[in-house]
């Protein structure tokens, strides 16, 4: 036992998170137009089930609150499906209190007035949608009484991606910002090129594939909690 | 063999269709708003697939022009895969000639003004979306030198459901339009309640599961051809 724990410990298997709970979202929202139209994103939900997986792995309990995708739950996860923004920011707060937060999700800022009936093509042309702002998920929880002590919320950008990320950090209240550099491809590949933007500075992660993005990160966290 | 195919005859299994090209499409279109974004639609695609399915069976050449789907292929299909409208298009003109067309995808009627980068939040508030009209499908092949014989286009309508099919069929110079009642639920379900107008008048169908609704249509085109 006293081998295996070791063993376990040196390959980074062991339980370094038995007893924590972590929240994490993940996946696209679709945001409704009317009743068969929709806004979505090119979020596969990949990265951020890999990550939900690579921490339950570590043992901690995760509650994954996941938009619309084609993935199978990791073992080990509590999932909680959604559709919107707004009932991502619901499930999200029901979720709490939780010692992390990983926000891989890529939440829509808006959503549309939507209709109750099919938008038909009119005389008039073309439609015109009237948006109202989401509710910031990472930007509540900061704010929150219940904020988890680690906070780390994720940024899919195609350009000045380090910039970005250090001015979302700050203006979201975030402990870390994952940076994921998509202006080579868009999301939805295998692999992710990844800056981890803390208040200590900027690690530059070589790119790897998703399942190694997860594994690295859930051990950084299991190093700060 | 002729036990054989009487028995095919009457069980309606038999290839009724052969040496026919039959054209049909299927499934939602993605309209691209940023290099991350889209509007969607909830067409899952299953109708158009049973159908393509069934006119196969009966021995039909079918060329199935799919949207984005998590289906797999029906024996004997050749399938083309598109995103957009007009992808859709473009690869349903390079699938003519046929002696049949079946539009049964879930086509934009509108493509939005892509931006090359990600759209960010600005002080500005909600964004403006320029839609620009898609190409009509439907009423692009019904005025084409090489119009399919027999040329059916789908209805999904919330209400007035008949009345909406009827002035379609007419407005877009097609033979049928199999009307699909989505007032009850959203597309996506397992059974669709249909009314098929055609020249002659209007068949009310009792609500019946996919695939029933695909092996009624594939022999009413077979009587047809």
């Amino acid at each position: 036992a006293i081998v295996s724990a070791i063993t376990d410990r040196l390959s980074g298997s062991g339980k370094r998170l038995a007893g924590k709970r972590i929240l994490i979202t993940a996946g696209p929202t679709h945001e409704p137009i009317d009743p068969v139209r929709y806004i979505a994103n090119r979020s596969s939900g990949r990265q951020g089930y890999a990550i939900a997986g690579a921490l339950a792995h570590l043992g901690a309990e995760v509650t994954l609150v996941s938009g619309p995708v084609a993935l199978p739950t990791p073992p080990g996860v509590t999932r909680v499906d959604v559709e919107t923004a707004q009932e991502m920011a619901n499930a999200v707060a029901t979720a709490l209190p939780a010692d992390a937060a990983v926000m891989v999700a890529a939440v829509a800022d808006w959503r549309v007035e939507t209709s109750d009936q099919k938008i038909k093509k009119t005389a008039e042309g073309a439609p015109r949608l009237e948006f109202s702002e989401n509710p910031d998920i990472l930007a509540m929880l900061a704010q929150s009484p219940r904020r988890p002590a680690l906070l780390i919320g994720f940024a899919a950008e195609t350009e000045r991606v380090v910039e970005h990320a250090a001015e979302k950090r700050t203006r979201k209240g975030a402990d870390w910002i994952v940076a994921n550099d998509v202006s080579g491809d868009v999301m939805g590949g295998e692999a992710n090129s990844i800056h981890l933007v803390t208040g200590d500075g900027i690690e530059h992660w070589e790119r790897m594939p998703k399942a190694q993005v997860a594994e690295k990160l859930a051990q950084r966290i299991a190093d700060a909690l």
